[in-house]
């Protein structure tokens, strides 16, 4: 299998990578090309939006590439992503995508034009602590399938998300179709107050409401909020879904760390 | 002319309440009652939703008041603002709005609902600097109608809001009809990255695709980007506009300063 690593966000850790490749190059059959644009830099970016787009629609286009593999998050993939979706290419449906975080917007994209795409770990992450192992999940599914790197609640067609990328793709040409999903969703770096805000605004949507259920990952780095906020992160999730009807079904391992697990989407898994 | 104040989001200083209870004495036929409930503190919020929706809905029904003036944002409006929406009464209906920032949630949805509202000025802007000129002009146009309380630009129907506010009320049972609107946007305390983020998802609405044009009012206190962003506000408002074929209007003289102008929502002004 090759496996192509592209970065329609932000610039990659050349460690990362390196540590990444010695990863892959132990696994039989398993082929780690790692896009130069990776390493390219500018302002926000790994390179411009035409060298991001450039890239991930040249690994796209690519016949001997099985599965494309986003380097990172940060923010950038939904300036390129319904450039990229524009006429997705019989190779390119052929093909699995595998990312999260800031990726979000590109697998919604993916997801409602057809393709295989699935939430989770990406190279960048083999930098955390315990990082290893998360890359290996990535590794073990693209490669072999493997249910053990699989979210362990999954009971049906699944979608995961960072919150605030969902609530920024609500509405836009990346919005996937959300009937009969469950909804995994999980944030890092957001105050409590943005959070609440954010589920008033993705549990007032018609397609968010016919969801099957909610469940949530990981919360994390949140900053301190002024005043105390009083609560936490599931009380304002199960408020905002109880407001809106949609079912609550609990935490689920995602979220930016290392026991971020891999969740497919539209998949009934094991 | 009887204006009540109340706090849907945060709590109400009381030192501004002091000074603009002074400011609103000085003005012949102003009375200015400032609702206890702006000084309850619960968490994050000025009480809790039900003391919080219980003022804002007391004050809409009071048939002595002729103006409800939101004492400052914060964060918080949008939890009451469906249920305070959800039978507007005659004498609400008879009354005047005026508030900005996170109060956006509830001049929309107030604005759909065929109440006069204005973007503009709040007691809690008294402490900034210049602030008391900041508040004279909100009482100015709410006793007088005065056209220099106005931003000076407004060439027809105008909105305006704070760009996160409006990003997070699309697809909400507050969003309203924008269609041949001219939309002023201002923000504070927000990342270049997610400024961009957030002109994304709210050029992308096909709802903000119909206003006439968009100006861009102050973004100010921007936390430094990480790495640098490499362009400015302007840009990047620019650059979306283009991309979704909306006009844009240059700058705006509205934002979470003392220079902030009444924007009167869906007026043809002077």
């Amino acid at each position: 299998m090759k496996i192509a690593v592209v970065a329609p966000s932000c610039t990659l850790k050349a460690e990362a990578a390196e540590r990444v490749t010695v990863l892959a190059g132990a696994r039989s059959g398993c082929e780690l090309v790692i896009h130069p644009q990776c390493f390219l830099s500018d302002g926000h970016f790994a390179g411009s939006d035409a060298e991001r787009l450039g890239a991930l629609r040249e690994v796209m286009a690519d016949e001997s590439v099985d599965a494309i593999w986003f380097a990172r998050g940060g923010y950038g993939s939904n300036r390129i992503a319904e450039a990229a979706l524009a006429d997705v290419s019989v190779p390119a449906m052929r093909k699995t995508y595998l990312g999260y975080s800031d990726a979000g917007f590109l697998l919604a994209g993916l997801h409602k034009a057809g393709c295989e795409v699935a939430h989770g770990p990406m190279p960048q992450d083999v930098l955390r602590d315990g990082g290893e192992a998360a890359v290996a999940r990535s590794l073990d599914w693209l490669l072999t399938r493997d249910p053990e790197a699989l979210e362990p609640g999954l009971s049906g067609p699944a979608q995961a998300y960072n919150l605030t990328v969902l609530s920024n793709l609500l509405g836009t040409a990346v919005e996937p179709d959300l009937a009969g999903v469950e909804l995994l969703v999980e944030d890092v770096s957001e105050h409590l107050y943005r959070i609440d805000r954010t589920m008033f605004h993705v549990t007032a949507s018609a397609n968010v409401r016919q969801i099957r259920r909610l469940r949530l990952g990981n919360v994390s780095d949140v900053p301190e909020n002024d005043p105390v906020w009083g609560s936490d992160e599931e009380t304002i999730v199960r408020d905002w879904c109880a407001r809106a009807g949609i079912e609550y079904g609990g935490r689920a391992a995602i979220g930016h760390d290392a026991v971020n697990r891999v969740v497919p989407f539209g998949r009934t898994s094991s």
